[in-house]
C-alpha cells in the first residue's frame, strides 16, 4: 500500500527520450522492487534491471524471478522480453582487461534490450599495444566505440586518435591503491588529448549504452 | 632551432580521425607557440588555438598576429581561415548562465572552425525553469545538444529528460565555495540520473564540440 | 556501573531549544544504548533513537525492545511515544527516487515524534520533469518542503526555483562511482544557483525535520 | 547586440519565488555586466550585485556606476534602490571574528535590499567563551539567527544549543593550511550535533539572508 | 622461523624516549602477533597491544590469550602487567559523546599501562553547553587534558578557551556523512582558533596518551 | 565608528588561558587593523601580530607602523613591547630546511613575545641524516622540541624516537607537486609511527609556541 | 565458450619487455581465472598469480589449485614453476614494520619467480633508528633496494640519504585515519627531499620487484 | 650573520650517495639563496640550481649571476660549472606534448650537470600514436627512458609495453580542469598496467634524472 507510493514509474519517458526507463537496483529495498515490477507486469510493459545484486534477485517473489533473464556478471535483468535486434551492427564494445568484461557487458545488455548488437573486443589494453593494432581496422568500421578500461584507462585515448568514429570512454573500477575506485581511470578520460572523447560514471556501462542509442537514432 | 625539435605537429590527424590537430595554447611558451606557427604556415595549413591567453596573442610576431582571427571572450584564434559553412545546422549550444557563454562560445567557434553552425541559447538555468521550458521544442530540434553549466550543472540533466537526441555536457568553473574550478558541476552531471548523458572535462567546449563533428560525420 | 558514566543525557535541552535530546545509534555499544535508555525509563521521558540497526535493535534487552516502535526502511525508534499530533500540515517531503525514501521516511517519522504530519510525495526526480510539475502546486501549498536526492540532486534548486516556501535540500548517499557517498549531491546542493536554498549533511533527515520544527515554532 | 543575446534576466522570479533575481558579478565580463544593467534600467527594475569586485566596479559605465550604491567590504552593489525597510528586526548576524565581518555584512545588505533589519553582533567565536555567553540572551530573541564563522566554526553549533529560533550557518574561507578554502568549516558545520542547524555554501552570506526571507514571509 | 625474521621488537626504545614499544596489532597478522608475544615472554618484558581486534584475540594461542588482560570497547590488551600505579591523577580524559569513549578509554587504558591515573569526564560536548560548563572547573584543575570528540569536534576548541593547561585534542571516526573517517573533526581541531591546541591522528588515544606521558616527564 | 563594533578583542583571555589574544592578519582589512590597534593601545596593552603581510603593514597608520616590531621573513609584529625574557632555555627549534625558517620563526618570535627563549637549530632534515645526528644530544636536553618540516616531512618521526621530551611538529607548505600546500606533510606527522608526537596546524609556528608555552607553564 | 572470448593473454610480452605477463586476480571471477590458467596451460607456459585471495584460490579447479604454488601472506601464486634461480643477489628488500612484510614478500616472490633471489630485512622503521643504522651496510651492498613502509614512510627517504644504489619506494596501506589506505605514504615518498628517490602504486610489491628486474637486466 | 645559521649545506653528500646537493629555490628568500651561493663558492664546490625563477635570479648579487649558467625554460641554474660529459649516451628523454617540455629539459640539464648526455624525443603524446611508433627503435636502444607527460600521461604506459629497459615517468601539471596540477597524470602512471614502471613526483624533472643516475652507476 505504502510502498506503491514509494514508486511512480516514468512510463512517459519512451515518449520523450525514445528509451524507456530502467530501475537501478543495488540502493534499493527488495519490498520497493517488488513493487516496481508489480506495476511494469500491470501496465504490460518491459523493464531493464541494473545493477541487480545476486542476493536481491534471490529473494525476490518466484514469479517476479521467473520472468527475469538474469546475467550474474554483469547483474543485469530483463523483464517483459528485450526489443527486436536490428541486423547493422554499429557499435564495437572495447575492453582493456578481462577485469573490465563485467562493465563492458551491462553495455551490451543494455544495447541488446534496446534492439542493437554489438561487437565484443576484450583484453587489448594498451601495455601491449600488438593486441590492439591487430583489432584496429575491424574497430574503425564501427560508428559508435565504448572504449571500456580501469586503472590508468589509456585504452580510449589511443582508439580516439586511430578512429574517426565517436568513442565513449567507459572508467571502471578496477585496481587497487591509487587506482580502486576508478577515479584515476575517470579523470585521465576527462583529462585525454584526444579531442572529442566524452565519459561517462565509474563502471556505468548502462549509460554508455544509451548514448550509443542516442547517437544511433539521432539521424 | 631548438624550438624546431620541441615540436612535431600531428599533419596526420586529419586522415585517421577527419578532425585536424588544434593547439592548447595555455601552457606553451611564447617561442613555442611561434614556432609552431612557423610551421602551420610553412605546411599551408590552417589550425585552431585554443586557450590563447591575451597577454600570449599580444607578444606573438606582428605577421602571426595579423593571420589570426582571435576572439577574446573565449580565447580562441583561428590561423589560416576557417573550413567551408554548411548550411544544416545540427548542433544546439544551450547555457545556464551568461558567466558560462565563454566556454558556450569555444564550442561554437571550434564548431565554425570545421564547418558546422550552432544555435546558441544562453541564461536558460533551471533555477528559473521557465525560460528553460519556452526554449524546449526549439532545442530538441537538432542531433546534438551542448549544455554548458557551472554550480550545481543541473541544466543537461533537465535537458536530457526532455530531448531524444545526444546530449553533451559541459561543466564550468564558475562559481565559488564548493563550485569553484568546476569538480561539482563535472560530478553533478557524471551521476545525472539522465539516462545517456555524457560529459567532457571542466570548461571543455572544444572537446565538446569536436565530439559532436564525431557524431555528425559517423553516419 | 561504569556505562552509567558514559552517558549524560541532556534533558535540559528540551528546554533551551524546544526539542528533546535524540539518541544516534549506529556508532554506539548495545550496552550503552541499554544503558540510555534505562536512564530515559528512569526519568519517565521518551526519546527519539536514529540510525539504530536492525542488528543493534534485535540485540537489545526484550523489555526495551518491547517499548520501543521500530521502523526498519527508515532506521528509526520510538521509546515512550510520539508527541500528540498536530492538525494543521506545513511540511511537504518530496524526494527525487524510491531509493530516496528511507532518508526521507527518516524525516517523516522525525517529524512525526514532535507531531508535526507531513506529505510525502516520492520519486519525482527532475530526469522526468513532468513527474514534478504535476505536483508542483499541492507542493508550493507548505511552509517547508524537504527536498531529499542522491546523485546530480537537481531536485531542489528546481523546487526552489518554483516555490517561495523554504527549501530544506537533503543529499543522500545513492549512486556509485562519483555520485556514492552523496558527496555530490551535497556539493551540488550547496552551489545551487536557487537563492535561499539550505542543506544539511547527507543522509541527515533527521537533522531537517529538526530544522522545519524550528522554523515552524519560530513565529 | 550579441551581448543581449547572452543575457536573458528572470524578471518573473519575484512571482514565483518571491526574490527578484541577483546578479552574482565575478565571473561575468565588464560588458556582459553592463549589458545587464541596461537591461534592468529599460525594464525599471531595481536589483542586487553580490560579489561586484573593485575592480569589475571601477569599468563599468559612469551612468551606471554612479547609479550604484557600493559597499567595498561586502562587495555589493544596489542599483535601483532598495525595498522598503519593516520595522520589526527579526534577525540576528552573527560572527565569529572580524575576519568573518565582510561576509555577515553581504547578509546584512541582501536583507536591507529586501527590506529586513537586522542586528550584528560580531567577534564572539567560541574560543572566548564568555563573549557569546554575554550576548546569548539578546541573540535568542530572534526568529532566525545567522551564523558566520570560518575555521573549525563551532560558533553555529554551540548557538544552535542554545537558542530555540532557526540556526543558519555560513561557513567562511578565513583561515589558512586546512582551513583555507572554508571546506573545514563547512563540513563541521554540516557535522555538527547541534539538531536542526542548516548550511550554506562558503562565504554565502547572500543566501543566508534569501533563506531567512523564505523563512520570514512563509508564515 | 621465517616469522621470526619478520619482527624485530624495539627493546631499547624505553631507554631513549622512556616509553617501552606498544604493538599495533590491527594490521598483522595472528601468526605474526603471536610471534611478537614469544618474543616479549623470551625476554620477560611487557607490551600494550592496541587495536586487538577481537578476533585477533580469539585466535592467538590460548596461553598466550590467558596472559593478556583485554578490554574490547578499547581494543586494548596488556601482556605482562602494567607499571605501578602513581597517586598524583595530572590528566583529564574528556569526550563530546558516548559514541567516543572507545577511544578515550584506548588512552586511559594507555596511560594505566605506564602507570598514570585519569580522570574521565564523558558526554559533555557543547551541542549542550552547560553540560561542560558545570564540569569545568574540574578539568581545569589537571596539567594535560584530552579531549575526545567526532563530527564537529567543537569542544577541544571551547576547552581549550577556558583552561591554561596543555589540551591535546584527539578527534574520532563517530559520525557519518561529511563527518565519517573523523577527517572533519581532524581538521577541526588543526584549524581551531583556540591558541596551542596540538593534535593527533583520527582516534589515536594511544597517541595522546603517550604525548600527556612525554610532557608529564619532561620537568 | 562602525569599524569598532566589528572588533571585540579578549582581553580576558590572558587570566583564562595565561596566554594574551593574539592577532591573525592576513585575512582582515588594514581598517580592522588600525582599529584593532585602537584599542589595544586605548587599554595600554600589548599584543603579537601574525601573518602580517608586508603589504598590510606598510598601509598601516604612521603612528602604528612606528610602534610595531616587524619582522618580514616570519611576518609577525610586535606592538606594544614583548614581555620580560626568562634566563632558562626549554625550548628547541628545529628544521628541515631552510625554505621552514620563516615558520620555525614565527615560532621563536611568539615564545619571544611571552618571554621564552629558544634555541634554533636549521637545515637538518633527514635526507642527510648525519646532520641531525650531530645535533641530537643537543636537541635532547631540552623539554620540548618544536619540529618543523615539510614535503615528506619524516624529521619529527625521527626526532621522536631519539628524545624523551615533548615532540611537537609543524607541517610546512613548503615543496610542489603532492606536497604542495603542506598537507603531506601534516598528514605524515599525523601518521608517524613515533609515539606521543602531537601536530599543529599547516605552517603554524604560533600554535606551535603557545602549546609549548602551556607546556612550560602547566607544573 | 565466452569466456574464452572475455581473455587474451599477451604470450609475447615477455619478447618484447623481458618479463612474462602476470595475472592481477582480486578482480577477476573465478570462472575467468580458471580460463586463463586453460590458456596458460594449453600453451605450456608459466605465470605469476598476484592478489590471488584465499577464497579464489579455494573456489578454483582441483587441477588448477595442485599446479599452484600459494603463499597466503603475500596471496601470490607460481602455475608453471619458477625460473632459474641466479646466484648473484643484488636486491635488498627492506619494510618498516612487520605488517608491511606482506607486500615486501609479493616483491620477494615476484623476484624469485623470474629467478633473482633477494636478502629481505625487516622491522627497521625510523622511529627506531638505530636498528637501520646497525644494518645500514649491509643494505649498501646491494645494486638495488626496495623500501616498504606504511604510515608516515619516512624510511625510504632515510635510506636514500644513506646509500648510492637504487632506492625504489613501495607505499604501503598499513595504519588508521589519515594513513590508512597508504595515499599518506605514498605522498610522503613522492615528496620526499631524498634525490632520486622512485616510487609504485600502493602495496605493489610486484611493480617494484618488475621495476628491479627491468634495472638488473638493462646493462 | 642570522642567515648563515639558516643554512647548512650538506656537503658530504656526494660521498654518500654519489650525487652533490642541490638547491630546490623557488620557496627560499633571495637573501637565502645568496647566503647558499656564498658557502658553495667559499667551499670551492659547484652547485645545481633547480625551480630558480626569473625573479630570484634578477635579485641575485650581480657577481653570482655572472656565476650561474641558467636557463629560463626549465628554470635551472648551474653555478660552478657541470661535471665532465661522458661520451656514452644511456637515457632517452621523451616528451608527449610541447607544454611538457620544460620539465624534460630540467631532467636533461640535470643529468648534463653531472656528465650525462641524454637524447631527447619530444611530442610524440599517444593520441597521435604513429609519431611515437616511428621513434620507438631509437627509444629501445637506451637503458633508461625518462617519459614525461601531462594530462591522461598514457605515453610512459605505452613505451612501457614496448621497451625492455627502466621507464620513469615524470608526470607534469599541464592541463586543466581535472588535469590541472598532475595528479590525474600522476596517478595513471602509478596506476599503471605497465610492469615496472616507476614514477617521480609531478614536474619532478630532476629528481627522474637523480634516479637515472643512480641506476647508471650501480653497477
Amino acid at each position: 500500500m505504502t510502498l506503491h507510493k514509494d514508486v511512480m514509474l516514468d512510463f512517459a519517458r519512451d515518449a520523450r527520450t525514445g528509451l524507456d526507463e530502467a530501475v537501478l537496483c543495488a540502493s534499493k529495498s527488495v519490498a520497493h522492487l517488488a513493487t516496481i515490477l508489480d506495476q511494469v507486469k500491470e501496465r504490460g510493459r518491459r523493464i531493464l534491471l541494473t545493477r541487480l545484486l545476486a542476493e536481491q534477485y534471490e529473494l525476490l517473489p518466484q514469479a517476479h524471478r521467473a520472468a527475469i533473464d538474469y546475467e550474474p556478471l554483469s547483474r543485469t535483468g530483463v523483464f517483459g522480453g528485450t526489443h527486436e535486434l536490428k541486423t547493422e551492427v554499429q557499435v564495437a564494445l572495447v575492453s582493456a582487461g578481462t577485469s573490465d568484461v563485467a562493465v563492458a557487458r551491462e553495455a551490451a545488455r543494455t544495447l541488446r534490450f534496446y534492439g542493437e548488437a554489438a561487437v565484443e573486443i576484450h583484453d587489448v589494453g594498451v601495455a601491449g599495444l600488438w593486441r590492439l593494432l591487430e583489432r584496429i581496422e575491424e574497430i574503425r568500421k564501427h560508428r559508435v566505440v565504448i572504449a571500456v578500461a580501469g586503472m590508468d584507462a589509456a585504452l580510449p585515448t589511443v582508439i580516439g586518435g586511430l578512429v574517426s568514429g565517436v568513442v565513449i570512454g567507459v572508467p571502471t573500477s578496477v585496481g587497487y591503491g591509487v587506482a580502486s575506485g576508478g577515479h584515476t581511470a575517470l579523470n585521465a578520460m576527462l583529462a585525454s588529448c584526444s579531442s572529442g572523447l566524452v565519459v561517462t560514471n565509474i563502471d556505468n556501462g548502462f549509460g554508455a549504452a544509451c548514448a550509443a542509442l542516442r547517437i544511433l537514432r539521432s539521424q
